[in-house]
């Protein structure tokens, strides 16, 4: 297993990590690589990194996810991210994408989009596991 | 494949699985576990299993996705749960987690919790299959 | 890997996979099947293939991701395309299912349906992946 490390700003911090991804795949070989954000107030979605769609996206949440509300969740630890917490969940953490010989198999507008929601700037870590086909 | 079963109750039932899941794995050896919760009324999700956060996730769902609705569903089975699917497809159906000699590979909070959606309650069965990283 | 074809209509435009799945996995051994929809107009769900229930999940997208908005994705490329891309990552665009002897293992009501969210029909592929238990 490899680590990919981030550092992202609170509430919005985002970063495309296809080209990271790719650059830690085997030269030959092909298979699937799972990729699993650490962390539960993160997201990592297939989206177009197109600035424009990722603020779309946030509008989406901060309508019906607004870090405004009281939520619950802040009643456990006094914490105040509830809503990070459910857009980490809706979106979810995780994506896998088929591989061969080094390159990422996957549509041209199809980029691996890495999300810190939480309330402040966040150390993001993405693990990073290969599993091969006939092998 | 391995099968883990619970029986939780209706429309809101949850129980986190990290435990069970991670006592099932080989004690040495890495890669991933992949997890689907059998069924189309049900999910499988990451999040902390904070009593409060699930209260959160749920008063969102009831919110957007409310069981009073006439959900067109009804008309086809003359079932009641248009809710519960929708409820299932958009949280999702499964998981996969990297795991190392014995222990699942994820973020500390990150738990892997399984729903029960439907109007009534369902025992539950959840399919785990190992694939080997590197093997 | 292998590549599975569909043409799908605009918007609205949806098939269950299930059995072309199904067709092309080997008689013999275990694992698990990865599926990718390529395209980030499209999406890969768990549902029940009943045409009324994909109604209710267009009823709910159509509510809360409208195709009528004015979105910022439009500015980048003069696309009229946002809520296909939102909905595309809002429900994901890949699956995994554990199969056996050239069966999948899922849920009776688990169907897998492909969905073109795009302002135009569209031609779109499935890229299917093996990965074994135990190899």
């Amino acid at each position: 297993m490899k680590i990919l490390v981030y550092e992202l700003r609170a509430k919005y911090g985002w970063v495309a990590i296809d080209e990271d991804v790719e650059r830690l795949l085997p030269s030959t070989g092909r298979g699937v690589v799972h990729l699993l954000s650490k962390g539960s107030t993160s997201s990592l979605i297939l989206i177009e990194a197109d600035p424009h769609l990722i603020e779309d996206l946030f509008d989406f949440l901060d309508k019906h996810i607004p870090f405004t509300n009281n939520y619950k969740h802040h009643l456990t630890w006094g914490d105040d991210n509830g809503a990070s917490h459910l857009r980490a969940t809706l979106l979810g953490q995780q994506l896998f994408v088929p591989f061969k010989d080094g390159k990422l198999l996957k549509g041209t507008w199809q980029n691996i989009v890495l999300i810190n929601h939480d309330t402040h700037p966040r150390k993001r870590e993405v693990f990073m596991t290969l599993c091969f086909e006939d092998s």
